[in-house]
């Protein structure tokens, strides 16, 4: 498990890999987002994709999922409170399998949270292609390892 | 319904009321967001948030449902292709009900997409207390009127 300091600014982290159906695209849209373009293939086609797709919102829980589950174990686990950008580049597909690659990008100093740091993190969603399906750029909140001192106190 | 031309920047947008179940935070989170602190109550007390929340994804998705069934009704339904800023200033608990407010904070012209123009909309998730959980500043694709030319053409 993972401390603010064990983190390095360029450090990778994979996870697994998921395979997204349509039944799974339809149960999220049904639920969450409930647009012809996600719910119905045939629909679909008149849409601005051209196609049934997996809402946004679908892919950025299962990237959630892949993460949390994923080679980068944080103590405290995955909070983040602020995503400073979410891009979809490419929509996701019936049948797509998705991996994330998280990266280190910067850390900082978190002040308003004693015994805490913050994590800059780039973490990118990669289709069966290799093309990125999700491009978020989050800021966690991770704990410090505790120090002698604070172990005394 | 809705076209670009017809979004007037300023222009404020309501939605419904969602009330939060702990079941729905618990399922929400078994599929894609399975950390204690959404999990399970008494888990959550050794978390940083010291209490049950759910998952800020499934924030997300809330507020995406409500907005996608709200007074903002758009030709095309709602893509959002990037989202410049997605806050969760506050936690959402078990029992606390939501609704969003979307404000549109500008127009642009989308050049690569003929037809379409974007909109910069700021969605706020309010709580039953009024105050802010979700703050997503969201750039979306709409629809331009059909011109007279385009319908002869």
């Amino acid at each position: 498990m993972l401390y603010w300091e064990d983190l390095q600014v360029g450090a990778n982290f994979g996870t697994a890999t998921h395979t997204v159906t349509v039944e799974e695209i339809v149960a999220f849209a049904r639920q969450y987002d409930p647009q012809p373009f996600h719910l119905d293939a045939e629909a679909a086609k008149a849409s601005l994709f051209g196609e049934q797709v997996a809402s946004g919102w679908h892919t950025a829980a299962i990237s959630m999922r892949l993460m949390v589950q994923g080679e980068m174990q944080v103590v405290g686990g995955v909070v983040g409170h602020v995503m400073e950008e979410l891009r979809f580049p490419r929509p996701v597909r019936p049948g797509d399998t998705l991996r994330v690659v998280q990266e280190v990008e910067a850390k900082e100093e978190f002040p308003g949270r004693p015994g805490h740091g913050r994590l800059k993190l780039r973490c990118r969603t990669y289709n069966q292609h290799g093309k990125i399906v999700q491009d978020l750029t989050a800021h966690l909140i991770v704990p410090r390892r505790p120090t002698a001192a604070s172990l005394v106190s």
